[in-house]
């Protein structure tokens, strides 16, 4: 797999929650511990970001804010993310990540650790702007804090 | 070669001149086009370059000031290389760059091209800091920059 190249290049579309409650069936989930750092963050969202999601390892890049992102990710070879991890001491978060499909869309659950012990954050992520603006969340998301830096994950790992 | 690691990640120590004239027989060194982008830049020196020299595709995460810097470099597949360069757009620079061995040492002779066309600088590493020290800049070099921001790649990038 070393090298394979993860073909995404995109705009995100996503919106982002705090969460009043987790869901009954949360453990039964499909869910992974992400552990990432960043190699470097400038303002207006830009950012270079290594990430670990199981044994998956990938370099992301980033830039803009909110629900509108551009968003390129490669998968990294074992060996190039173990070259370039070091670069991101004193810039990482630990988080576990649950997976719940809800009316054809994903929600992503986030729980973190270490220092953000706590926290717990959903995001969705649409396929256009229509489905963007018409989404109800369910009754356990709480206030929206889509394109809050204080919840920005960049944030959350340099805090 | 996909996602091959090149196992570079030291600490650098290196001085940079302007250069006052070309040395004559620059034309039968061995060089190289180089092009370069950066995806994200901080304070501090902190930066992520992507590089193309030739055929050869890398990605270099740096972070430091002057004649000592940090630097882990891993070499991308072409697919790798491929899914992150427009992520430089707007911030890139290309480059004719010659080697010349001196006295033990390898003088890099950089040209650039483009809206810098012009600038010619001259990089020297040393394997240690009594060999810095010691150094004597030969007769074709002008001034010492080293560390001077305004002849940064970084900054010669994003102007």
């Amino acid at each position: 797999m070393a090298g394979e190249n993860k073909a995404r290049s995109n705009r995100e579309i996503e919106r982002k929650f705090l969460v009043k409650w987790l869901p009954d069936d949360l453990k039964r989930r499909r869910h992974w511990i992400i552990e990432q750092g960043y190699l470097a963050t400038e303002s207006a969202g830009r950012q270079v970001r290594l990430r670990k999601t199981g044994k998956a390892t990938s370099l992301t890049f980033k830039v803009g804010r909110g629900s509108h992102r551009e968003e390129r990710e490669v998968t990294l070879s074992p060996k190039q993310f173990a070259a370039l991890w070091p670069g991101t001491a004193g810039r990482r978060l630990r988080k576990v990540r649950y997976e719940i499909p809800c009316e054809g869309l994903l929600i992503e659950v986030d729980i973190y650790g270490g220092r953000h012990k706590g926290l717990v954050v959903a995001e969705v992520e649409f396929p256009n702007n229509a489905s963007c603006g018409r989404f109800e969340p369910p009754s356990w998301f709480g206030r929206e804090v889509t394109g809050e830096k204080r919840y920005s994950n960049v944030r959350l790992a340099l805090n």
